[in-house]
């Protein structure tokens, strides 16, 4: 590709809304381009990448014996009755209505038409499994899009299903998808971690999410060096190997008149924050039905996961109490509260790890006041229900009982899903086994977010002069640099041989013949990420060499034409 | 691919509700599955189909120079309030609210979007010439889906929009386009034929359609073998070369009780159907701005052309008059109307070739009755107005003075405009031209209708027994049948090792290893229409033959190894 030809647009200027890295440098790179809130175009520049991932996507779906088709954007409400998603998922799913008033949205994913393709194609055991996938655009109504193409409205996902008569043969394709993805992060040049996940929304008994690694990620992810453990922070087990040791301390009433969180209050009682107790109220249902105050507890260095939370009985829906619920049911503002002293009838629910604790500082359930010397059983009835209701924090006991946990931050950009019988049971799809009974199968699901991996790739790969791109995703392995091609008819002609030279010899490359002068062409071609440049000039050609650099190198070489080959050819 | 890898599933009962071949034999081929009305599922071999045809018109589109780039699916009402086409676009804009009441709407095409990409990223007439295109889903609110993916709602469109510092390098791009899209056609195989064409709702100044050529096709063509002249019927001049002859015959009124057509008024009267008028009322508006009342006359063999009606002074938004208004007007009913004795002030609108009769019937405008040996000028005054107002009919001169118009069928698939300054006017879309004044761009667009050619070359390709496809648009070129491969381990692998051979030989080829008996099997692979079927069997390995046939051959013939490659790689 020459570049006179080509259509780029870059920019100097640090965009003022765009928040992180990968945001910030497409806009810059004029990769994106935004239309309306989370809806981007896609330049000709970003489009080139997006079709390199979507490319190593294909080829390993293939691969792994997948099978591409596609299904509309716009689908009819009646399928999403049917699953009891058009209710249940939500305000992110856009509706439609069409000029006879009939109901549809914009596909957000596809477990529902994807069970009405297969009900009415396939009939037999005898057809699977099965496994279909598509690569095309979804959308998702988020209430506040950001971050650009990371967590855009309108977006490109991978998005496969597969269908089994048995749950041993979908345990068998889940794991065939889980290499599957392992193989596409390792081609697309990403570090990535597969980590247990929750199944949330989507429901089954197991999943994975693939975490591209990376600070600025929105995930925290737990792992154990020594056994390969890895979890969503969201998902991980607190392990709590204490025991609790026996009392030493008197209860006693403190003044804390502004110290609101345990930090402050550790502070001036100059005790480790270990020592207190964070109680967080939530009002649930009790067995009967009826509204329940619920005292959460975690230790004040720990912070409470709401969806450990939200799986145990009456909590699924809960939600924080009200200040107006609090001072009912104990009588004090928020940052003075505990489990002690009550007014009503409250369900104190305590953390493992508070559970095992002696001696420690809770708020005193009156304005201005801690209570220290806290003992279980000695000043309160031991806890109503004790859980593991926290995140894990760094050095952790890693729940497989090998090693410790460390904490890293990613950014999910694939999910595996074993679905089970939810779908094919909600949306009647049998196929007949080999006894000739009617048998719901059962379904895997499997995401991919192309356009999110872009973004992804730009938050691992990045540094001050622009994006860095794993030599799999870039727009092009190699750009020839002509300086001052007007100027000089022999310095161009050089370049223009050594360019197809390059391209005859299998490497993708474009040649920068805008006629810009050789800083902003630097400038330019460090933004987008080229990740082997090379510069075509008088005195090299007068010293028989080219000027090499590769992108993430300190500085450049100047080789002969072998060298060059030969250095392209090896990378 | 080895087809037991593969999901097919083919029918042989015709479906119910496919009123034209294509729709009939993509169900029954199982390439398109109907999710709701004018929604539908690609399959693995449709979208096979479909990914041959997007990659032919890619790779013209980039051998022409155009950029590829991707907008949104879902597009701001903003955008569309500036073009004015919110409104004007009418109730085929499938309107979308999101959850923060913005209104959107589903991209049916992509001027607006692509302008304001343009007046972001381009800035001076050095950038300029580009063109942008894009293949992604549109949507069409169609009131009445029909026909499969040949009048879908949802459909694939390759979509390019150029811009332009001149009219003439607009001109240049056009033809471009014109020979870009006239290489894509034939290398896809099909019998096409582009025509001047109407510029409709799009705008702009010229406009060719391409058309592949079926007696099914919905549009009429007109063109001239001697000169090669084409347009679309509805653009295509009729010209009028007689003289009107002197009158020879007395105004007579005659009876014809029930002959309300020009048709049964001839058979009575026993004369050609030429020498009768057809009288129709339209409502259209005066100079004043008032309604107005006008005949269009047209011979009887003769059919009135809307568009050519539209384009006279005062008839842009006609309609037919109600039978209320035509009483008022003329004191009759339909069926006996005519320009003789009108009760009200009428506007007589004669086409071409009506001016030019003498001795002509038309209706006496009293139920029952006829005028013969009407005359102008005689009995009438001259029409108020004489226009081309009728489609050509083969036979009709052609309007470049070249040989006589043929009719042909054909439907659309491409369409090319050059706009002008529509759009970039309208949107306040300026460059700096090299005098440094900010001018509006000249713009062009260029669709291809991407899924409709799937549907339109089996339109024009198919038989008794399926689809017969044009080679390059071929889910395989090729496809080894085994009979009996579980029975035959012999057969199985010498079929495995001619699969794996002309696979090796660069030959697209298939796998038919699902065990069907030969007629199922058979009849699967014309119903899909393979090119090139070669059979694997007992018999012919002892004979050391395969049995071949071409798709459109009337007969299989057995050949050896070394001529079966040759007849294939001469493909």
């Amino acid at each position: 590709m020459r570049l006179s030809q080509f259509h780029l647009r870059t920019e100097k200027e640090t965009p003022a809304d765009a928040e992180i890295a990968s945001h910030r440098l497409m806009l810059r790179a004029g990769m994106v381009r935004k239309l309306a809130a989370g809806l981007y175009t896609w330049s000709p520049l970003g489009l080139r990448v997006l079709r390199k991932v979507e490319s190593i996507v294909r080829e390993e779906m293939d691969r792994a014996g997948a099978i591409e088709m596609a299904m509309p954007s716009v689908q009819p409400r009646e399928l999403w009755e049917e699953s009891g998603r058009w209710r249940r998922f939500g305000p992110q799913l856009l509706k439609i209505r069409d000029r006879r008033d009939q109901d549809y949205c914009f596909t957000p994913t596809a477990e529902e038409a994807v069970t009405d393709f297969f009900r009415q194609e396939i009939a037999s055991y005898k057809q699977l499994p099965v496994n279909f996938y598509q690569i095309t655009s979804k959308f998702r109504d988020e209430i506040r899009p950001r971050f650009g193409v990371m967590r855009a409205r309108e977006f490109i996902m991978k998005d496969a299903y597969s269908f089994h008569v048995s749950d041993e043969d979908l345990q068998r394709e889940y794991r065939n998808m889980y290499d599957a993805y392992s193989r596409i992060f390792t081609r697309l040049g990403l570090r990535f971690r597969a980590v247990f996940a929750d199944t949330g929304a989507i429901g089954g008994s197991a999943s994975h999410e693939f975490h591209v690694l990376a600070d600025s990620g929105e995930d925290a992810l737990a792992f154990a060096q020594e056994s390969g453990y890895a979890a969503n922070v969201e998902l991980a087990e607190a392990i709590c190997n204490q025991t609790r040791p026996a009392a030493t301390q008197a209860l006693e009433k403190v003044e804390t008149p502004t110290q609101k969180t345990c930090e402050d209050v550790a502070a001036l009682l100059g005790i480790p924050l270990q020592r207190t107790v964070k109680s967080i109220a939530l009002m649930g249902v009790d067995a009967g039905g009826g509204a329940q105050f619920v005292l959460a507890m975690v230790r004040g260095d720990h912070a409470l996961n709401e969806i450990k939370v939200s799986k145990l009985p009456g909590l699924a829906d809960h939600r924080l109490a009200t200040e107006a619920e609090i001072r009912e049911y104990l009588g004090a503002e928020p940052g003075f509260l505990g489990p002690y002293n009550a007014r009503g009838k409250i369900r104190v629910l305590a953390d493992r790890s508070v559970c095992a604790m002696a001696d420690f500082v809770v708020g005193a359930n009156e304005n201005g006041f801690h209570l220290t010397g806290v003992n279980w059983g000695r000043d309160l009835p031991e806890p109503d229900e004790t859980a593991d209701i926290r995140n894990v924090v760094a050095g952790d006991p890693s729940p497989d009982g090998n090693g410790s946990l460390g904490i890293a931050r990613g950014i999910e950009v694939g999910h595996v899903f074993a679905l089970g019988r939810k779908y094919s049971e909600a949306m009647h799809c049998t196929v007949l086994d080999a006894d000739g009974s009617a048998v719901h199968p059962a379904m895997g699901c499997y995401g991919i977010g192309v356009s999110r991996i872009v973004a992804a790739a730009i938050e691992q790969n990045h540094d001050e002069a622009g994006i860095a791109w794993p030599a799999p995703m870039a727009p092009w392995q190699a750009v020839v640099c002509v300086i001052n091609p007007k100027g000089n008819a022999e310095v161009a002609a050089a370049a223009d041989a050594l360019y197809r030279e390059l391209g005859e010899a299998g490497i993708e490359v474009a040649l920068d013949d805008r006629g810009l002068r050789p800083g902003p062409m630097f400038a330019d071609i460090e933004l987008i990420g080229i990740p082997h440049r090379i510069v075509v000039s008088e005195r090299g050609l007068a010293a028989g060499t080219f000027e090499y650099r590769a992108r993430t190198a300190t500085g450049p070489e100047n080789l002969d034409r072998a060298s060059l080959l030969a250095r392209l050819r090896a990378e």
